[in-house]
């Protein structure tokens, strides 16, 4: 796996990139639909496709729960299990541990939990979440990190960060797959010295691209944005940066201006499911009585399946009752908006522009977040 | 609108027909999937087209009460407001109005009623019935009819069919679109001199088209079947004969011999979302542990998107993880299998053989119903 930039916007020092995987090339500012338990909610791998989405990103935690990995090894790995041949990113489930288990407990040694599933014991070590990343066969995968919640105090997140840092360490001596690359993450709360430090620690662990982890889990846009430029100047040259768990359009704009190369979140779908599209202005609540008679597209200059075949009105009534395809519907338009929205960003940055585009798409965002 | 009888099978009498739409043309026997709320659940319309079904179902009680017949015919209809540009039956509202519906107060002017939704009050009269049909604009409009419940005795039976015929003769009055042909529908419970006098009183109005009702509804399948005997000899000529409600495989392949031609039927699909697919030895749990590690399709023999695409082991995982997409590949799975079973009926019709046909069915089908 390689990365090279391949133009840096001369109005904004916004970059894009190319990173060479052996499930195909992912032009950065990228953004990655999100495939939990080995599928896009509600989508097939075609409509995925379809959206221009290169790379999605599957979740170790919930996968080591069901199937398992060892079904999913002896499927021939996630690509063939799930019938996707783009390139495919695991994160190491240090947050899911966190969020979703019972009972966890914590030890530098890992982190035992009772499943959420049927409440059974487990136990992540970080040698454990590599292995288990090494047997679904993702192309990314992920350093087994402690993710912390705003709020801590600053020596709480130090230790975290130590530990981060330990089990980066431990990580790293996991032989993976040939095709295989480990991106480290850095973490840091929201202290500047703990991002930096953070960061400069895990560059001797970097091969092919490195992760922000902990942040926009309820800390500002501003308190994020500082982070974010603290740490840009650190970076190692010629590898991507992915900013964890960020998705929505604002923040990918303006993270993209503070040297961000890729992102992933649950939100286009998860509010998709919910009965909100995702627009140029910011969020339409597709569910809400306004649409009940209007027979325009979401978005009528959006060239995505949904807007291309069906109504307001009628996404509006399969979401009123009840029925899978709205969800589905909304779905491809959110994610195929977000990668038409990081094309645009693309083509921006190669035309020296950026800054520009983000006063534009500024101006016609709402900021409804 | 119009049929033609195009084969009728020497060795045992069934035959093929084309019916001729503004909407396309359906060679019969056919299979209608249900798209009750005007979607079949989790597909989209090139998924169902994909399955070779050429005429879907939907449904006048569940429109009715949203989006609301006003909102579809503003829209264009019901063939542009979900995008299916093949034919569409929508049945009269009588059913649900019986088995959906609250606080149902039924006269001989029609069925007052609660909206299963809000408890809104309601009252469809057999003109109101079609009045919402034709607003609808299906090509198949179901005459407003009385359905009864196994069990009941002859007198009560009796004068279900009575209101059924009344009924019928108001349906007859309202003008339909120039597209649009209504199909009037048999009753007459489970009692042969019913069932034969019923289809009799009906012939006059016949059109294009008449369908049976009220079976399929918990009588033993030699019970139904000997009511399609009592009036195999009765129908009028070169019209198809549409049975409502049936679509589990052997009722099909058996109705065909006792002179039926079209169906449809819930259980396709609603099974799917259950985990279960349909296959030519009857029924398999994709949900059960046996397919944990069984990295082969639902059915190696078919051409299915999910036979094509997908594993057992994959599906079943989808289906524990409680993933839409579970239901949606199993959907498609089980509308294929019906469209390719009729499609091989057909075949074994033109080619004289289908006694051969139905013998080697019987002969696979573990009958599990």
């Amino acid at each position: 796996m390689k990365y090279e930039v391949i133009h840096e916007c001369k109005q904004s020092g916004a970059r894009v990139g190319k990173l060479t995987t052996d499930h195909g090339e992912i032009i950065t500012p990228c953004f990655m639909p999100v495939g939990t338990k080995a599928t896009v909610k509600g989508l097939n791998p075609e409509e995925v496709k379809d959206t221009n989405a290169k790379i999605l990103l599957s979740n170790t935690y919930h996968l080591h729960l069901r199937p398992g990995e060892d079904i999913v090894e002896k499927a021939g790995g996630l690509h063939k299990f799930m019938n996707w041949d783009g390139a495919i990113l695991t994160d190491s489930g240090g947050f899911q541990v966190f969020s979703l288990s019972k009972l966890r407990k914590i030890t530098d040694e890992g982190v035992a939990f009772q499943s959420h599933i049927d409440g059974s014991r487990h136990f992540f070590s970080p040698t454990k979440s590599i292995e288990i990343q090494r047997a679904l066969g993702a192309d990314i995968v992920m350093a087994f990190d402690e993710c912390t919640e705003i709020g801590i105090d600053h020596a709480k997140a130090r230790l975290a960060m130590e530990r981060t840092l330990k089990w980066l360490d431990e990580c790293s001596k996991v032989k993976l797959k040939k095709h295989q690359v480990l991106f480290p993450i850095v973490q840091g709360n929201i202290f500047a010295d703990l991002r930096e430090e953070s960061l400069k620690r895990t560059i001797p662990y970097v091969k092919c691209g490195i992760a922000i982890g902990g942040l926009s889990v309820g800390e500002t846009a501003e308190e994020m944005y500082k982070m974010l430029d603290v740490m840009k100047p650190l970076y190692p040259k010629e590898m991507p940066r992915y900013l964890m768990g960020v998705g929505s359009a604002d923040y990918i704009v303006e993270s993209v201006l503070r040297g961000i190369d890729m992102f992933d979140c649950v939100l286009a779908t998860r509010i998709a499911r919910n009965g909100t599209a995702m627009i140029p202005e910011g969020y339409m609540t597709v569910r809400n009585a306004p649409y009940r008679e209007d027979f325009t597209p979401i978005d009528k200059n959006c060239d995505c399946y949904a807007c291309k075949n069906f109504t307001r009105a009628y996404i509006r009534h399969l979401l009123k009752a009840e029925e899978i395809l709205g969800g589905r519907l909304l779905s491809i338009h959110n994610i195929r908006y977000l990668q038409k929205l990081t094309e645009d960003m693309r083509e921006a940055i190669m035309q020296d522009r950026y800054l520009d585009f983000v006063k534009d798409f500024r101006k016609k965002y709402t900021g409804k977040n």
